[in-house]
């Protein structure tokens, strides 16, 4: 069976980039596009056109330079929004503009003090303006994970014969458990009539964790568009980590999905926008911390050595980072110490193994790693008293 | 119907610990082992006895000044391991030795180069060893995760036929999706004739971040027990984050599940283990990273000050962390900035704010964050000019 493509729609340049601290000028904003298309993300979210005269520069800019990837310019449900928006994309190849409104009751009620009916017109009106622009519009019905499927499918089939091409489903607060966010997806494939005519997209938040697992679930049920971000940057916990859900899609085939992501850009990328944006990534962080491929327990290291796969289902050169490291604490056993020993240019037997790894120990126990130039002293010693 | 009881079995001090750069002295052990049992954990993974003669100590040490939380030693399927393991766990009141083998056929063949049948015969002999110390025993069928079902179930009945209490199913390398990993268990429960005898129990890690979904799939599928860590620390891309899976279970009410963790102590705890280790926490960390409550786009903002609920599922206090925050950038609306300016002491009426705002956009397309200071400039430039 061919497999389906899942669309990589990449926010790192506005949901990322609206994180305190993240902000980029222009040029910085430019060399990251430029690297999210060489990437192969198929949507840059290149900014919020309307809401700063430099986030309406830089969408233009970038618009500018990008050949082949969509450009998409967010907005709200207000007619001045979008058509600042369509200003700011003109440069672009292919535009998106990308209006929403917020679905859920909170939001119907606290925020905009109106009805659902009220915002079912909106929503619709908001569409029909941004078609007036471009044949690609792209409709957001914010808070949907926590909004009642029954009225979301509504919006949803009504922003849809307005015209949208694409309807994105954001977890805006990653309250969402992940089947419960796949059946959401599943109810519209199931209950919205004319839903063929758009790609459902995932938008998922990381404030329990479960933004990766919520958007695989999303494909699983039927969407194919992610909005993810470069290391899961974005508001508050964060946006969905593009390179996690890539790698969940090229580690899993069975899932039957594929994306165009060159995964070995995905270390020098992250690494990009961390320092671009001073943002640093965690060493325990999936893909693209840097202990992503260590091996510290004696155990791991043994099996590491003797067969890769028992610890690792990543090479680390397919997502472009450094090598596996071994690094000789004191949980590292004596195959790992034999190992390094090895390749320092010392050749010990069993014997000479079992008498340096007590002393190995010691050391281990003091220090926080073990170095090469501790090991070197204890051959050196060792070698000395034995000769 | 009453609640079930998921216990919360913290490996920090073991499976964390062991991870390049982390190591810590006995008494930043003991410091944290007795912030984990203020913390409301059930089961303290202390260390690794046999692995160095200071991780013994550890063991022995925390095992003395800790009263309610089980203390747990980890060994091999190895008579050795196990003796060592229950010599550092005399000190406790309530001694758990953790011992296993690798079960995937990865393991089994690369690592020990034997068969399903020798291995299972190991599995037995080493629980019932642990059983001459304490009746408290854990088995871990390693890489469980990879284990093909139908032999991981005769392993599970074994090993719960010679005494053990808890079975831990580790997704060793993070591999699993959630439905996977949670057909797993649920396959288990199903399978194995004396699985009413133990309590499952979920050690997933965090490759492809998925283990935050993994654990509570695991756990709504019939585990009791899930083992994980303050920050997600742990081998490669880390372990379970202790305070994802606890807030998912406090969060998700209808999944009918309690911990008995204060959920105020996660955010001190955090940066405690943060500190001791050395080991930063990404900003965009949920629950404990410093962003996990910033609030920065306008709209964000703006519904936010309307109804935190808008955009906020966990209050702040709730687990410890500082309020809420509305950070001032290029990307705030109107409503943040009458917001902040209200607080600095200035009435300004809509009109004030219209101009007041475009002056603050030219402040915030320069500076990532615009600071009380900064505003403080802007509203007596204005009010010098409209005296």
């Amino acid at each position: 069976m061919p497999k389906n493509k899942v669309y990589i729609f990449d926010t790192t340049l506005r949901d990322g980039e609206q994180v305190p601290g993240c902000k980029l000028n222009t040029k910085e904003k430019i060399e990251i596009a430029l690297a999210l298309e060489e990437l192969g993300v198929d949507i840059i979210e290149a900014g919020f056109p309307i809401s700063s005269p430099g986030d309406f520069k830089s969408v233009s800019e970038i618009g500018a330079v990008i050949k082949n990837a969509v450009i998409c310019g967010l907005s709200r449900a207000v007619q001045k929004d979008i058509e600042v928006a369509a200003e700011a994309l003109k440069t672009a190849k292919r535009p998106r503009i990308h209006t929403g409104i917020g679905t859920s009751d909170f939001h119907i009620k606290s925020k905009f003090n109106s009805t659902r009916e009220e915002i079912l017109e909106r929503a619709k009106q908001a569409v029909k303006w941004a078609r007036n622009y471009t044949n690609d519009v792209e409709f957001y019905a914010e808070d949907a994970g926590r909004t009642e499927n029954e009225y979301l499918a509504r919006v949803v089939e009504a922003v849809i014969a307005a015209g949208a091409t694409t309807v994105n489903i954001p977890d805006t607060t990653g309250y969402c458990l992940p089947h419960q966010y796949g059946e959401k997806i599943a109810y519209l494939i199931n209950n919205v009539p004319n839903i063929d005519k758009a790609v459902i997209s995932c938008h998922c938040h990381n404030d329990l964790g479960l933004a990766t697992a919520n958007s695989i679930a999303g494909a699983m049920n039927g969407a194919r568009q992610i909005e993810c971000t470069i290391n899961g940057l974005g508001e508050r916990a964060g946006n969905t980590s593009l390179e996690e859900v890539v790698m969940v899609i090229q580690q899993h085939q069975t899932l039957g999905f594929y994306t165009d992501i060159k995964t070995q850009q995905l270390n020098p990328l992250s690494r990009l926008v961390s320092d671009t944006m001073r943002m640093p990534v965690q060493p325990n962080k999936a893909i693209v911390g840097a202990n992503a491929f260590s091996h510290s327990s004696g155990i791991h290291q043994d099996g590491f050595l003797k067969d890769a796969q028992t610890y690792e289902i990543i090479n680390p050169e397919q997502v472009g980072a450094d090598g596996s490291k071994i690094v000789l604490t004191a949980r590292s056993g004596r195959s790992a110490l034999a190992h390094r020993f090895h390749k320092l240019g010392f050749m010990f037997n069993r014997n000479d193994i079992d008498v340096l790894y007590d002393q190995f120990l010691k050391v281990a126990d003091r220090k926080k790693e073990v170095e090469d130039e501790d090991l070197k002293v204890l051959a050196n010693q060792y070698q000395a008293a034995t000769v």
